[in-house]
């Protein structure tokens, strides 16, 4: 079984390396703090290294300050999760083809198996579901800090334990991460209760432009580059920005433009029926059925009519 | 044990009347349509009120329907959930004073031990909590509507699994009903991510006025006569949308003001220390301490001016 192949590279290794995705997310920031707290119990060397900013709300999971910056290892093993292709670890991907053994540990179905292990359970609502297990087979403690980031990756990637990949496993492991001292109330206060003021601006700019198209099913908002200057805000801020316009009643696929220097970052969510993660795809991008993302050349003019015709057709199937 | 005491005369009962408090929410609404649906298997007769209006976001709720207008029923035993006093039942009140057996089943430490058999559990996060037990301890089936109903009560309760109240008794009861077929997707939906597109425009009106004052410690939003007449809105929309001044990181005092003919409408929110009743109450409002309202004459900019005046003054106490 491949994760206790996993289990057994990780008792073997002297030096590990944990990397996730560029653009990082509650579950690889909280599976990354608490995979590095976890394995830090161990008499190893252990690195931690995202090559991306790490957005501010997540400053408050401890030990986030370990992610560092690039940085110079030889490691034997490098631990990579929710991390659905290698092109997505910027500048560790070049890392990870002079590691010895590298294990990819996911949960995405449009996973690409690029490393030695592979390990991808599409059944796990977050990849900290399978950092959780790791932990189990490793016989290592569940403290308060580890608790606290595993739970802040399944709050985050289950919006809530509402989206329908959320299980009972889900459950059980947040139930067992409650009494191992998780800080459940803080972390939503964190992730769902706190508005940075520029934060709360962007997203009045956003809110500004929202259009809706093809009678209510789909919502749109952009954000330009002005909106980004003139709030103080950059990419950090973006957060669940489009999960206003998906919430919207009756809207079926939300998306969310920003413009950036020639080309154009696409969020997209849909609410009951149409594939996003095929639509994003179909520009190079991916992610769930649910959310997915891609990057576009061009204007915000031009992505905007490529990307709507897309979910038109989609939306006639 | 007063809970196998219930079960004993749920058993021995011919007809069961199930009660709930006035205002009903979503823990008093899914336990009654839960019990119902649950006792509806056993040989007996089942009957469910509320003395009061049922929320059109709970019209989803699976036998919802059964929750009738006063009746004329003489029952053996009745099942009074969630209500802490009974001056809560309203015309249910004098209905029990008949009844041979009542139980209150309840997890308020407020409760009054009213009825003749009492079982209060302060540790369940919702009643539906003990309403599982009771399920299971009948040996009845937890069929899809069951866990439905069971599930929307303890997801409102929790504010989605976030307040202190929350256990990992909690979490496993939520993967069970899981487990039996809840639609959790769909009631998280209904509940939490429903968003009018004219509600979400007039949000972003608010957002667009927001600024913050002493440092960071007041945020202040305003929405003019104009912005209902341009995003289709009008009072009813204003729900929750303070809120987001009162969540801005740094934040004490958060104030709405909103422009009518001739008067101001005055929200006002606080986080840690300042009486915004105290204050409202200056202008002939008043609520609770961390949230109050008033509505002053004068136009936008004198009221905004007063009202700053009275904010500063408690700031500096």
């Amino acid at each position: 079984m491949i994760l206790l192949d996993i289990i057994n590279e990780i008792k073997k290794a002297d030096t590990i390396v944990l990397l996730s995705h560029l653009a990082p997310d509650g579950d690889a920031l909280g599976t990354l703090t608490g995979m590095y707290k976890a394995l830090k119990k161990l008499d190893k060397k252990v690195y931690a290294f995202i090559d991306d900013q790490i957005p501010e709300m997540y400053s408050f999971l401890p030990n986030i300050d370990k992610i560092s910056l690039p940085f110079d290892v030889e490691a034997d093993l490098a631990l990579i999760f929710d991390c659905a292709e290698k092109g997505r670890l910027g500048a560790a991907e070049k890392f990870i083809e002079s590691c010895p053994v590298t294990a990819n540990i996911d949960h995405h179905i449009s996973n690409t198996l690029y490393a030695k292990l592979n390990y991808v359970d599409t059944n796990a609502a977050a990849t900290a579901e399978i950092a959780y297990q790791i932990v189990k087979l490793l016989g290592l403690d569940l403290d308060k800090e580890v608790s606290t980031s595993f739970y802040t990756a399944i709050l985050t990637d289950t919006g809530g334990f509402t989206y329908e990949s959320t299980t009972s496993m889900t459950h059980h492991i947040a139930g067992d991460l409650i009494n191992n001292g998780a800080d459940f109330a803080l972390v939503a206060e964190k992730v769902f209760n706190s508005l940075k003021f520029n934060k709360a601006k962007l997203l009045g700019r956003a809110l500004n432009s929202l259009i809706l198209y093809k009678d209510g099913l789909v919502s749109y908002m952009e954000i330009l580059k002005k909106d980004f200057e003139e709030t103080g805000t950059d990419l950090s801020h973006l957060e669940n920005i489009v999960t206003y316009g998906r919430n919207i009643e009756g809207v079926e696929v939300a998306v969310l433009l920003v413009e950036k220097d020639g080309e154009v970052k696409v969020s997209l969510r849909s609410k009951d029926r149409v594939d996003v993660n095929k639509i994003a795809s179909t520009f190079g991008g991916g992610g769930h059925i649910r959310a997915s993302g891609c990057t576009v050349k061009g204007t915000i003019e031009e992505v905007k009519k490529k990307i709507l015709e897309e979910i038109f057709k989609e939306l006639e199937v």
